[in-house]
């Protein structure tokens, strides 16, 4: 019976506790909230990231630690060893060196050296679901935290969800297509039509190499109206654009997450068409959504706030054809 | 977010609350063991099913409380109003009981009044899994506490789950086809070929509508030779002929249990081929399960004991071609 650390206790790691428990894994999670959605599938340690008396306490017997949230400091990340390492947090937490990253490697991004005005100014770290994000007109109007990126006229956004064992095997899930709303991820669709699977397979595959990673990888890109991809980000974790695969595909994200860390022998990605939508600010009655055929609810036990990812809602295979009802609905 | 109390703390429970929590429920459990299985997904109670101030801490603020143990004393499960309700329990503990219901219902079943010798001596309460059995040649072998029964040449062993809901929605699932081995269940397939599906889910529902019963409900049945079926046993409960619904239907029986008993519309009971075989008695090394592909493994971090059931693979849709060497493994 192994047991997890997880650094986080968000809905990332309630579903990676939900998908591990069946393997007889036990859980143990790290999250400043007592309210942490985490909490109902493993040991809850309350405190600060990077508080080196608890992140100890989180690794005290754990076969693995790894982390669910891309923002945990990388020196705590390396004081327990966790899985990814720290060296894909450091390189994927300041958008600046990630966007080098990818420029080294060889995998187009937006300009953002000198990119043409007006731009878009980012912060360079700790910004997520489109905050932090600003037009300017000139680059004087740039922060010293922020970086400023050439403003993409894209048709679509896909992301790829790649996992790599600790033994190097390798798998890909279907590319997604993903639709924002007031920057928030709000659907994913998979298979995206005429996806260009393996020009995102061969970039991720540069950073997983580049990372020396094991565990799932999230690559999102910006598809332009040319069919041209550009890398937009990489998360270092399980993502929100691959919660489908929970019903979609034979092996969750989750589970293959947990396989991964662990050298266990990887899932099958084979998968089904599935749409996720997410609930976000608020949750409609849970009989009205489960009286959608085919839905599957997952709600995180978070307190409702404007904006916030309250739970999400997948259809997978024929009851696809419900997306347009359900999204109408929440 | 709604409580959920269980009466009973072990696999049945443990896979409750990994449906459960989804939906954003809670679960506290009831179970003499402190390592019970489902401690991982609720609160646990420590103590006895019939201890009753440790019935009213179980109840205290739940919504609704269940058990997922036939063998609670009908009286505590009374004392929380549990669903499916105590008197699901008092025809069901007691096989003679049993049998009566099934005749006074015009369900057939094996002879069992003044059965032709050799019988089959049942013990009349608490068995399982075959225990508590035995052949005799004369009637005065036959125990107080024993029911006699008709040995029945039969052909195979099926089982039919329904769920009925407080509002009286009721869905079955697929016939299953019930391979056992000393006496303790090792296999299940569905769709069991050629079943009698219609004559089944009639029983079923003469069984519901006599129980007033809301929740999870499986019929076992016995089909002879010449195509007739006989009830066997019903149980009061989710059931282990029932734990391929976790992949291989739309909804599982876990998730349409409490459903059911919470009177949230039912999900979809459509299904696609499968197989569940038990690990009993013993676990294989997690990393030669996982290498099967298709193999969806739960475990229930029970200490290995002869006889005992410690978890179950199940291969669903194409998966279902691997079931041999699956049942060679395991």
């Amino acid at each position: 019976m192994a047991l997890v650390g997880v650094i986080g206790g968000g809905q990332l790691g309630r579903m990676l506790g939900l998908a591990g428990i069946p393997l007889g894994l036990q859980f143990r999670f790290l999250d400043p909230s007592p309210d942490a959605p985490a909490a109902s599938v493993g040991e809850l340690v309350i405190g600060r990231y990077d508080d080196d008396r608890l992140l100890r306490r989180l690794a005290d017997g754990a076969d693995v630690v790894t982390y669910e949230f891309e923002n945990v400091p990388a020196a705590a990340a390396a004081s327990v060893g966790a899985v990814p390492g720290a060296r894909a947090l450091e390189l994927t937490q300041d958008r600046l060196v990630e966007k080098r990253l990818f420029r080294r490697l060889g995998i187009p991004t937006a300009e953002f050296e000198l990119p043409a005005l007006p731009a878009l100014a980012k912060a360079r770290r700790l910004g997520y679901d489109g905050k932090g994000q600003r037009v300017i007109q000139s680059l004087e109007q740039l922060g010293d935290d922020e970086l400023a990126e050439e403003l993409v006229d894209f048709r679509r956004e896909l992301s790829l969800l790649a996992v790599r064992s600790t033994s190097g095997e390798t798998r890909f899930y279907p590319v997604v297509e993903n639709v924002h709303r007031d920057g928030i991820l709000r659907v994913s669709r998979t298979p995206a039509e005429h996806a260009p699977e393996e020009e995102a397979q061969e970039y991720a595959t540069r950073l997983l190499d580049e990372l020396g990673y094991a565990g799932v990888l999230a690559l999102e890109l910006f598809e332009s109206r040319d069919g041209s991809l550009l890398a937009n980000e990489v998360a270092p974790r399980v993502h929100n654009t691959g919660h489908w695969t929970i019903e979609g595909a034979r092996t969750s994200q989750f589970e293959n997450h947990l396989r991964a860390i662990l050298g266990l022998p990887l899932g099958s990605t084979d998968s089904q068409p599935a749409t996720m939508v997410n609930l976000i600010g608020s949750v409609p009655p849970l009989e009205r959504l489960l009286a959608i055929p085919g839905a599957h609810v997952h709600l995180y036990d978070k307190q409702p706030r404007p904006g916030r990812k309250l739970g999400h809602v997948t259809l997978v295979g024929d009851a696809v054809a419900r997306s347009e009802e359900l999204e109408a609905f929440v």
